[in-house]
């Protein structure tokens, strides 16, 4: 079968909406483009449960601040293209910002709580952008399921939240994080590192493991957040470090004991790219 | 056919998924119950389009500020499934508050611009409340159309917004505000007035009437709106006027000249009672 581009709304809910009346059940991959194997791994996945799968690509600037990468956010249509037929995805959603967003667009959706914790207070506005171009997606092609990376863990959780609040009957997956052989996380921002950079990266994860394992030894909380902190601006001295947080995995609520089911995150500047990455501790 | 309650959401949203599945169109009037003439027209009319009526009976605590009816708001839920039956109404979906916004909700739909006029300047927070609601509502019961009042019109307006902006693919019908033979609009909160102040409440209605006719006459704008008030005190003296204004019939911004597809809106406080009303100025 063929891959189906379709850059209006109304012709993709159409399209959904004949493949309801046939009873075939639908699977949806919301992406900002600049697909790597991240993606693919979720498109794949999407491939396997459903008889259709969607991958959207949007460039969303509601979840971009004044002064972030919106503009330079890396476009590669036919890439992106070519990286979905592969995977077996049966269309791509690429609407046009006006077609998202017309004039007089006034509605947003907003997730407390979750929102304003660690990303969000770095990026203030980031999650509301979130919250409300992934309603609209849901909305636009209604699937049982969609698929979401836990490299941006907060976005998932925050988005598990928001299709459980709001009754939205949809399956929220989340898909383990894909990585390079010496552990950076995928992302599209990685294209932003100069080849120094690039080379200095993957300490992050390399810092978040060490500390995990600091945690399953019994360490306080704030011993693992200060350890993971110290090995990233001892191996990246130029690093900034946004936050190092250990939470619970389901809240995002600081841990009071490294004990449960928690969530190790990081944000880290190298020179004009932030990067961020997080790892599972089980204790 | 006999009428269906439904009191869990998962039962609710099972029910329409069969519907659906078997091509049947939905359509759903959302209410807080203790239904009247005016809720009566709305199920009619729900009951000519589709070939499934839902209507939903939920007194949604998220938007009455404090202070406000929310506890002694008028409840007759045996009158009121009479009346769905008798309208030929096929389920009525009646959650209880946890059902609604169990342990942990955080999620807010927020239509702005809308929701800080009129009514919102009195009510904070008030159209926050009704947005997410009648969202979930759509969720839960995903129908071709929904039918609301045009006594609300603020409300009507704000989730005609909503729906447009979030891509529903939901048609929001609006229905003529019913009235009582001396011009009183239809509403559960006309139950609150004493008997000296029900004789005297119609005098709204008179007022906006004969204020349009200003408005016809060519008058601006505030001369229309001062008379309106003027002869809202003076049929009432112990009324207390929250608004009286003309605004553009869609954006709900204040109209600069009396001219095109306006409306006419008022609040006012009979004693312990707060009455809105309505009416169409087209010039």
């Amino acid at each position: 079968m063929s891959l189906l581009l379709c850059t209006r709304r109304r012709r993709m809910s159409e399209l959904v909406r004949r493949w309801r009346e046939q009873g075939l059940s639908i699977g949806l991959v919301p992406t900002m483009g600049a697909l790597h194997e991240g993606h693919a791994s979720l498109i794949r996945r999407a491939r396997r449960g459903n008889d259709r799968v969607v991958v959207s690509i949007f460039v969303n600037p509601a979840q971009f601040g004044p002064g972030e990468d919106y503009a330079r956010y890396p476009r590669a249509l036919s890439r992106d293209l070519a990286l979905c037929r592969r995977c077996g995805a049966d269309a791509v959603y690429h609407p046009g910002v006006s077609q998202v967003y017309p004039e007089g667009f006034s509605t947003a959706v907003q997730v407390s709580g979750l929102s304003e914790r660690l990303e969000g207070k770095f990026r203030p506005g980031h999650f509301r952008g979130v919250a409300t171009v992934v309603l609209k997606l849901l909305e636009t092609t209604r699937p049982e399921r969609a698929y979401f990376g836990e490299k941006d863990y907060q976005q998932l959780t925050l988005v598990r939240r928001m299709a459980s609040d709001l009754d939205l009957g949809v399956a929220i997956v989340g898909c383990p994080t894909a990585r390079q052989p010496d552990g950076l996380a995928l992302s599209s921002r990685n294209a932003y590192l100069s080849p120094r950079e690039r080379a200095l990266a993957p300490a992050i994860h390399a810092a978040l493991v060490a500390a995990r394992g600091l945690a399953r030894g019994g360490a306080s909380p704030k011993a693992v957040e200060r350890r993971a902190r110290a090995r990233i601006l001892a191996s990246i001295p130029q690093a900034r470090v946004d936050y190092v947080e250990l939470v619970d995995a389901r809240t995002l609520r600081p841990a009071e004991r490294a004990r449960g089911r928690l969530r190790l995150l990081a944000a880290v500047w190298l020179g004009k790219t932030r990067l961020i990455d997080n790892i599972p501790v089980f204790n």
